[in-house]
Formats: C-alpha cells, sequence, structure tokens
C-alpha cells in the first residue's frame, strides 16, 4: 500500500524554479509551453493491510502541519493498493 | 493539455530527504510507515492541440537531457488532456 502526496506551489505563488525549466524548454527549441509548475512528489510506502480511512486522515494531517506549507502550497493525497 | 513528470531517486541510492520524512513521521505517532521517497514534481501546461506522440517524444528528451539526472533519477512522464 503506497501514498501519494504532489505539493504544487499555488497558483498566485512566484515560482521561480518552473520560470527556470520554462526558459530552459524554449532555448532548447520546445515552444508550445504555456507554463511550467514545479512542485515536491512524496511517495510513502506503508504497511500492507493499513486502514485507508485511518492512514488518509493522519496524512492528510502530516501533510498539512509539516510535509507542505499551506500558506503558500497545495498538496493532493493520493492512497493506492 | 498537460504534462506531468515525476522524477524519484533510484532505489539503491541514498534519499536522506526521504529518510527525514520518514523519521519525522514516525515521531508524529504514525507508526505503518515503511519507506518514504522524495521526489520532484513537474507540470508542463501545453498548447491545446499539441500533437501528442511530438510532445512526448521532446519531453522525454528534455527530462533525460536536463530535467532529471538519469545516472541517480528515474522519471515518469504522462500527458493528460
Amino acid at each position: 500500500m503506497k501514498a501519494k502526496i504532489i505539493i504544487t506551489p499555488k497558483k498566485a505563488v512566484l515560482d521561480p524554479q518552473g520560470k527556470t525549466v520554462q526558459s530552459a524548454l524554449d532555448h532548447m527549441g520546445y515552444k508550445g509551453v504555456t507554463g511550467v509548475h514545479v512542485g515536491k512528489y512524496i511517495e510513502i510506502d506503508l504497511v500492507a493491510g493499513t486502514d485507508k480511512a485511518a492512514a488518509t486522515k493522519a496524512l492528510n494531517d502530516a501533510a498539512h502541519k509539516f510535509l507542505s506549507n499551506p500558506v503558500i502550497e497545495d498538496y493532493r493525497l493520493e492512497i493506492v493498493d
């Protein structure tokens, strides 16, 4: 069982890393890019048979409290078997 | 149209950030965690109507050449409408 957390900067927040990747892609000759957002990806392996609802609750809590900064970042949590 | 690239350290490579998150989760009281891997998430907005095959090829190239370090990282590319 695995949990996947994707943390991205909020749309209104400056994303210098994204801007850098966007201009790099442009310089590389790839022209169809209108925006790039760079975030963090956290994959958490859970003990088999973990209760999905309890894990979701605990990880939402963790993501909100210390994995992301809710002032400037959004996160998505997904639990897969 | 969007491309999503997830870059993770290869399994054999030390992942100190992952270890830190794992021990933090443990200290926080969440005990069912057997491993944590921290990687990068890049979301690329593409002009509507971009040719999917061409975009896949160009972005695979970009991911291999400068978005990831193929010696120590793996990446997954996904293009969604």
